[in-house]
């Protein structure tokens, strides 16, 4: 029986801005940063979990970590484990604290570090990486993890069980197929905005020769910008590889329309937040508007009943879950089957630090036991910061290898957190 | 020419989930609170804004003022005033900051505290209180204290003064009746969850003896108890007064369908916060099937693309802004532009300590300067806390009377501010 004994928050901050990494329309100068929780037990055993953040702000994260813990620290796994939405409900639903949300913002943040360090803790107890100990779980108890709160006329809890029974078979032959295969995916490091076009082309010369089958570049500051680049990178890409862009939410429904139809003959795959991430009506009209050109939308996405209401309204192609976005694995999983009832297929973004090494589990799991056929599924890739994880990604030919190693991957090495703690760290010191 | 020299945060907290008040299905012990900000400028003069809160995680609310407090000092009221506008987004898109909302959440609603601080110094520094201020305002001029961003499609700057000029005819003569008769108005002290039937009589009857044409019961936890109370209430208020019922999000859509449905005959006015504040789509069914009950939404509706989606969906009935969790006045004018445009009654929400302070003046410059005519606009009432006020609201015959004095009116006491203080404040010392 093992019990949480406490819960300690970090404030980790790559100073990225300093080359431009990560740089979009909206987002000129990151310094990719995470609230990094650790939960200690008493059997010595360590949960580690992360939510993303931008650099400025992560205290508060951390500090609304610290303001949740108490409703981890004393509880046991096995407890947990009896009840995984009810504890869940306990750190999104605090009867004071939910105010600041609900379920939206610096809070749900927190509350996802909280909850993947859980999750990460009973995947590592049971020696498995967590997308494995997901699949290892019987439909019954994957649907006792999730929250159906506010979206049972989606996603009746019945419906949900449905869907994963019906997957039951094939299971172990898809598990040993990710196992030898890997997940399709696609990379976003050759365009990020701050880069020039010398360093686009070589970089997108380099993907296509490493064998990646698709590239996202970002869009939205100028069009006559975008045109070159894009025209550029359908060179590199060819014909037959895939070409995503990315506008991070700068236009307006109407600037939308007109700016993606401007790049449609440049074979868009898809664009990506074109406005604001919380206009699902907004999004529909641009769907409708700019087929056969996707819309994706998901980073910004903060919790179920959003991409319950986008999947309704018809106003996406593409779910991008947010593995620390939304609140963590349990609802996560909520929306992994709210999109395969929808069969829309779930790309989850990983733009940002430790966000690749998440949601690959997630992409692995929704591969063996969620969704039906592999059609559109593809993991997001950003090449910058795995270093400084003690189970990073794996990728060969443009593929993701399926994690081996037991828990959700999101463990930094201690050198890194030390010496990128803000602002005392080592790298922070003389900045 | 005025410059803002420092900005001051403040932890206060009320204990009234002692007594109950406050108290609703989602909420069921309160502390009602505030993350309070003080502006100070080299001529001594101050401005005061503050975001409301439940009690714990205040102080994260608190960190976020501190943490972009640094957007405001240093600026002279004349420099906010020239791109007020601009001002804003300076507030709310700052781009690492930005990523823990976005417009949303704890960071927004700091900005909405920094934000009204601003506003409450300009209209102090301009000897009004702050509708007045705002009605003095040209068109041109409140157009250009709002962020369209995101909104163009719903509600383009032209439409917005077109809007806003069609109005100054008969400005001066609904300025005078506002300042006679003040504006109408509904109550919710005597309905909240926690309260025992004998007391919700006496607070009804003593309700209606003073002249409240409506009063708000909080509804959600149990049917039976929720006819009992509806057809007490109904007694009270007779055949002719409002009866208004909130479920504070309790509800999936089908049983918030099922349940109002229940209660219907009961002539309620009104349903608020059915299901979850962010459910768009949710609230556009439930209202097509409890009609004619109408459906009200708004106290957790953060930013003005939110709003936008109800209005554009026919999802709600009655728009309840709140001055805190929507960015501030910048942000909430945006809104009243919007429900004026799709003509649906503003009735700001006000449950919570300085909101009845704060939405008056939304309430007044709206039916001032705003919306056409009066149908269905009322501002909520709620009892308790006024006494902490510099200039707390005056009720007459169940209607607000207009504000006088200059600025924003959520400047709290000192002494109440020194005794409430969390943790250290003398009436936290002993708890």
């Amino acid at each position: 029986m093992t019990t949480i004994t406490a819960a300690r928050a970090f404030d980790i901050r790559f100073p990225t801005s300093r080359f431009l990494d990560g740089s979009d329309a909206m987002n000129p100068d990151p310094d990719y940063s995470a609230a990094y929780c650790v939960l200690e037990t008493d059997g010595g055993g360590e949960g580690h979990g992360l939510t993303f953040t931008l650099g400025r702000g992560t205290e508060l994260c951390v500090a609304a970590i610290e303001a949740l813990a108490g409703k981890v620290v004393g509880r046991t796994l096995d407890g947990i484990r009896g009840d995984l939405a009810g504890f869940w409900r306990t750190l999104v639903g605090d009867t004071q604290i939910r105010w600041l949300g609900p379920e939206k913002g610096v809070v749900h943040l927190a509350a996802a570090a909280l909850v993947n360090a859980v999750w990460d803790l009973m995947a590592k107890e049971a020696g498995l990486p967590l997308w494995r100990y997901l699949a290892a779980m019987t439909p019954e108890e994957i649907v006792a993890a999730i929250d159906f709160r506010h979206i049972t006329d989606a996603l009746p809890p019945e419906r949900a069980l449905e869907l994963l029974r019906a997957r039951l078979p094939g299971k172990c032959e898809r598990i040993a197929a990710l196992e030898a295969d890997g997940h399709a995916a696609y990379t976003t490091s050759a365009g990020w905005l701050g880069y020039p076009d010398e360093k686009i082309r070589d970089l997108a010369s380099a993907a296509v020769e490493a064998g990646w089958r698709g590239i996202k570049m970002k869009v939205g500051a100028s069009l006559a910008d975008d045109r070159r680049r894009a025209a550029l990178l359908r060179d590199v890409l060819g014909p037959d590889r895939l070409l995503m862009t990315d506008a991070n939410q700068v236009w307006d429904v109407g600037p939308a329309i007109e700016w993606v139809r401007a790049l449609a003959e440049f074979d868009l795959y898809w664009i990506e937040e074109p406005t604001s991430p919380d206009d699902i009506l907004g999004h529909a009209r641009i769907r409708e508007a700019v087929a056969p050109v996707r819309v994706a939308t998901g980073e910004h996405c903060h919790n179920r009943v959003m991409f319950k209401q986008f999947l309704q309204a018809g106003a996406i192609d593409v779910v991008q879950i947010d593995a620390c976005r939304l609140g963590g694995v349990n609802e996560a999983l909520a929306v992994l089957l709210m999109a395969a009832a929808y069969d829309k297929p779930v790309c989850p973004h990983a733009g940002g630090v430790g966000l690749c090494e998440y949601v690959q589990h997630l992409a692995f799991f929704d591969a063996a036991c969620v969704r039906p056929g592999d059609e559109g599924r593809m993991i997001e890739h950003a090449a910058h910061l795995h270093e400084h994880f003690v189970d990073p990604i794996r990728i060969e030919r443009g593929r993701y290898l399926a994690p081996q190693r037991p828990g959700y991957s999101a463990e930094m090495k201690p050198e890194s957190r030390d010496a990128f703690a803000f602002p005392h760290g080592a790298e922070w010191r003389g900045a």
